[in-house]
């Protein structure tokens, strides 16, 4: 019987574990978990802090004794791989007291997740918010501080100046890019949402830390100085491969390099979720892309491959959302400055649409950009601002994209029309046309 | 220079002349409407007459005055074409004191639009709920009224009821068919929408109106008896071909025929919109689709190759989004009974989910069903049913279908994730799951 070993109990690593169990009933599974929450939601976290729910079991779709008694996975918690030796196919961990044991593997799934990008400072008020598993003593604190400084306009700090503005903080926030969510977005896009959050923050952009003072409560940076009760510092994850970088191939993102059914380098040694590295379908660069629906498929991949059913992952292209008060902010496919930075050709358009008819009570404003190939016309990256429907327009354009649709094709598809939730022309189709005029 | 006659002035006959228009500034282009209304929209009917909006010109996205000073398109209001001689190329008109010209075309364009099937009865308390141009006086008669009958669960049935039943109306539906949109949803989804509806409106379903008697204030069904104060005839609607019906060749469909190109039979004489018929891309039947969006592409579409440009109109595949109080309904593809008449083999899944994170406030339920094809695995058919983002996913699913996607293409899909507005495996996914298990 074979033994597959999954270090790391996140998403990635529960799919993967699942998926084995699902096809082979009589694998050995295992799954060391360092905290004590196994598939667990970082993506949370925001919304714990802003006090949207308390308990913090809910940040775990399921429970380590459902994974042990209902997919007899052998989920061990608060146990930490501190070691892997690949030649002769061991894991060492440590429990809670430090003592150590070893175990032998057949398979080995490497989904070790990512980390934040850490500040060469420290105190007491210095705050990174990334694992569940720490989320309640975070809130604890962040709750006692008023004024309190974020680092980092990127997707986590967005999410964190909602939760703590909707909580009644002060809210600086502190961003080195010209405009909020710019490795995200283009500009005019980012614009949009840059003058929603203003209303509410304290942004500043083009603004660099230069140094966190007296516990985090004095904020420097380039342009100035912050008095503030706290700071959270939200600059970025890297991929956790601290225990596998000297012995896994690594890709050029910096995650451990995969191959298309989700193995490393090593033909017994998968890897998934935040800590691999994948395709880009547009740009055909190695990428890494740290979202949850990513890592749960590579996982599902991993373990359909382990348990001998051959799945190739296709690679990814970068759908991403999120949201700022009333607005959702989604993302696929490449931005213009991305196609720029790829040598890639392109037109786009940008339109404001209305997200019901005209005589459809509560309507909310939409942006629609859309980006095309020029040498093949193909919808090639997509981003949305707006009030509602947003989800679903993305994840339709994600699904154009991937599959190669033209902006003729784009045009045709026969999208559902209901004044409650739609125009007519579909915002979508509105940015579909102007494409087409420029065409 | 030419002469554009377009009959007609909805969606499709001003989507064809502000086509023609936009690709030749020189075009003659005249527009005949038999109301005061263009571009109007049936679809807000209801909404109207549930006192959502009161003014009657916002059913119009653009005015008659509009399109005359700003696209140069001559648009006719309140005048109605009463026979058209094709031989020689003549459009008969009467205005409101019947007054009779005539103009001659080079191209013509049917854009007729549809009618309500009527029943056998006739009473001041007997209403069809169609034309905008009448739902001032529509709306002042039945506001008037405590209990009402509608005769009819298809979509616009369920759409009255709602809208009657928010006005704090009494309302019987009367259907014949074996559950609500059994023309649209298979009966495991139509029944989730029929126990909503059956909370507030007294639902008769498998039973058929054998008459209306004392001027729509007594309905005789073949099972009962029902004395109201007033009726409400919703039971379909056909294409308006009287005026050509002899004159052009029919689809099987009974509305007008047209090739790829919304050409009729004439090479000079096109049809869009409700009046038209295409093809159906799943069945490779021919189809009437009486949608406004298909009405609108199929007037972008003959408009342009009537100015030159030459563009197919691929087909359609039925997507259709309509609601009931807090549940969006939306259906693209073939449902299951569907494909069963026409001896497609499938496979299908239905499942019932969460718009967003457990953890999230406020999630709604979505269920979903999904149809594969047996022989090609490819994603045919979709249903949902669901409080919040139920338009975007139809959409991203007729996307797919439109373009063959696999069930497992689905499943790669990089659909986006956020806990506010989504499930990490989104609720489309866990129903691909299920198809591929069967798989």
């Amino acid at each position: 019987m074979d033994h597959v070993v999954v270090v790391g109990g996140g998403a990635a690593g529960m799919s993967a574990s699942s998926r084995v169990r699902r096809l082979n009933p009589n694998a050995e599974i295992t799954v060391f978990e360092e905290t004590k929450m196994v598939s667990h939601a970082p993506c949370g976290v925001p919304y714990f802090i802003e006090g949207l729910f308390n308990d913090e079991n809910l940040f775990m779709t399921y429970t380590p004794e459902f994974f042990i008694s209902k997919r007899k996975i052998d989920v061990k918690i608060n146990r930490k791989v501190y070691d892997i030796d690949l030649n002769s196919r061991i894991v060492k961990f440590a429990d809670e007291n430090n003592k150590k044991s070893i175990v032998e593997y057949d398979y080995l799934v490497l989904t070790l997740g990512s980390v934040p990008k850490k500040v060469p400072f420290e105190g007491k008020r210095i705050f990174y918010a990334h694992h569940p598993a720490h989320a309640v003593e975070l809130r604890k604190e962040l709750w006692e501080l008023d004024k309190i400084a974020i680092i980092g306009g990127g997707i986590l700090g967005v999410e964190l100046a909602e939760a703590l503005s909707n909580k009644g903080k002060n809210v600086i926030l502190i961003h080195r890019g010209k405009y909020v969510l710019n490795k995200m977005l283009d500009e005019d896009m980012g614009k949009v949402i840059q003058d929603r959050i203003e209303k509410d923050v304290n942004l500043k952009t083009e603004e660099s830390l230069m140094e966190l003072r007296d516990e985090g409560k004095t904020v420097i940076t380039d342009k100035s100085k912050y008095e503030v009760d706290g700071t959270i510092v939200a600059i970025g994850v890297t991929p956790n491969i601290s225990l596998v970088k000297d012995k896994v191939k690594l890709g050029k993102s910096g995650a451990i390099w995969t191959d298309e059914h989700m193995r490393t380098n090593l033909p017994e040694v998968y890897a998934a979720g935040d800590s691999a590295e994948t395709a880009n379908l547009i740009t055909n660069d190695r990428t890494w892309m740290p979202f949850a629906p990513v890592a749960n498929k590579m996982g599902y991949v991993a373990g359909s491959n382990i348990a001998g059913k051959k799945m190739v992952f296709p690679g990814t292209i970068g759908t991403m959302i999120t949201k700022y008060k009333e607005f959702y902010i989604a993302k696929t496919g490449v931005a213009e400055f991305e196609a720029k930075k790829y040598g890639i050709k392109v037109y786009s358009s940008m339109i404001k649409s209305k997200t019901r008819a005209r005589y459809y009570p509560d309507a909310k404003d939409i942006y629609v950009k859309l980006i095309a190939e020029e040498n093949t016309n193909k919808i090639i990256g997509a981003q949305i601002v707006g009030g509602e429907e947003v989800l679903g327009r993305i994840d339709m354009l994600a699904a154009m994209i991937m599959k190669g649709f033209t902006v003729e094709e784009g045009f045709f598809v026969e999208m559902g029309y209901l004044p409650a939730i739609a125009t007519v022309w579909d915002p979508v189709i509105v940015a579909i046309r102007q494409l087409m005029k420029a065409d």
